[in-house]
């Protein structure tokens, strides 16, 4: 599983503060965290709007790359903050830009971002129709903007990864079918593509979030997803995906599940 | 998902020496309590050989019933003891036989006894050949058998409970895919059925086995398996499958999901 650690995230309140105060220590510690517990990328994002949004994503860029040298996850919908946080990124290891969708406006914006850059993306299955709710709308969506990334911004495929929108579980009782089925379907258009989710969406609503979470991420993971924006330092959730990894075959001689487990982190 | 409460067997050290000492109260017990738990069958091993089976079975029987009203799933290699064991049985829910196999020996003593008894019927998907180790044998033995069942002993399709037969993840990399296009075949083949499996064979010779066991009953579950063998008294266990029986769209509402929270059976 690639995972994308959602920590850095300014709509939560404590990282608004630290990004208010420029608490550089705060946000530093937490980015080598996430890092440390198993992200691949660190998700960053300034969570406050026009200017202001371009300012705090370039000081972020800058204070998380010094705490580590994961590559970061840009998040932002605001084209100029994502220009300037691509110009300030330095890593040798290629970024990611999160997110693009088919929604015009959107769309416009970000395309030429893409191509120049030379970045991995998140790309949502949303057109301007809204959240999808049927069986079918989020493979649709997925193959037209996978059709635009590739000839459009000449996008690798392997760079893509494409999100099929998981929406709560309480509003849509068949939202794990329809999503399964989409995944299928994605993986059969790209199959060099990878397809991640932000996936504590499916709890949303309901009590016990987190063992939802948990269980959501293994049935998913069987369906073929490879990827999932999530919070690092959630021992279960990490512990979980360690195991499902080993029971799918994907952890050869279940050598990573036994290093987990020699280095306690397999215990609750 | 269909409970068969695994703990009232004889091979277990404490049972062994309750059920020597005709410890009623203990094994009374210990079936009330899987059956609270949850359990929809109550599963008897005597775990002894010979005559002596026959009366430890018959005196199980007995206690069990008078501590639940669950069905009994009787549980022996001993044609004999099961006999017994049936005709001890006097509850009005339909009981189950555990098991029989393709194995000539096997098949020729138990199948006169599936017959005549009206059973639910454990079947495990085991040849003369020994232990399934590549893809397509479950699914050929589970469908010789089938057809076995259904043509000799008329058994209706939706009292037989195929097993799959899960081995060791450390001796076989690739079981959990060779069991889940086992699952499809023989649901396609058998579509009232039930499938199966005790399951925590899965975990043999690799540490923290509950976590792994926990996690593949959900892919199991997805993969289309509706019964499982196991303690019910496993709380993360049992939290984990009604957590997946929610996400799987098998829980309208997510009425149960609601009500184990609120009973507190979804904390660890």
């Amino acid at each position: 599983m690639i995972i994308i650690g959602e920590l850095i995230n300014g709509t939560r309140k404590r990282i608004k503060r630290a990004i208010a105060e420029r608490d550089a220590e705060y946000l530093a510690n937490l980015a080598a965290r996430q890092a440390e517990a198993g992200a691949d990328f660190i998700d960053v994002n300034p969570g406050t709007v026009g200017e202001a949004e371009v300012k705090d994503m370039v000081w972020l860029v800058e204070i998380v790359q010094q705490a580590t040298d994961k590559p970061l996850c840009l998040d932002t919908p605001n084209a100029d903050a994502m220009r300037a946080g691509l110009e300030a990124y330095q890593g040798s290891a290629t970024p990611m830009i999160n997110s693009l969708s088919l929604e015009n406006e959107r769309l416009a914006t970000m395309l030429p971002l893409v191509k120049d850059a030379g970045v991995n993306l998140v790309a949502l299955a949303l057109s301007d129709e809204g959240m999808p709710s049927q069986a079918g709308q989020r493979e649709e969506a997925a193959q037209r903007l996978i059709d635009t990334l590739i000839e459009q911004a000449e996008l690798p495929a392997e760079r893509l990864f494409v999100d099929p929108i998981i929406c709560p579980l309480c509003t849509q009782p068949d939202v794990l079918g329809q999503i399964t089925q989409a995944i299928a379907a994605i993986r059969e258009y790209n199959p060099q593509g990878h397809i991640t989710s932000g996936l504590s969406n499916i709890s949303f609503g309901l009590p016990n979030r987190k063992l939802l979470n948990r269980v959501a991420v293994s049935l998913f993971m069987q369906a073929g997803m490879d990827s999932a924006v999530l919070d690092p330092l959630d021992r279960q959730m990490m512990a979980q995906i360690c195991t499902t990894e080993a029971l799918l075959g994907q952890d050869e001689f279940c050598m990573n599940y036994l290093a987990a487990f020699r280095e306690g982190k397999l215990e609750a």
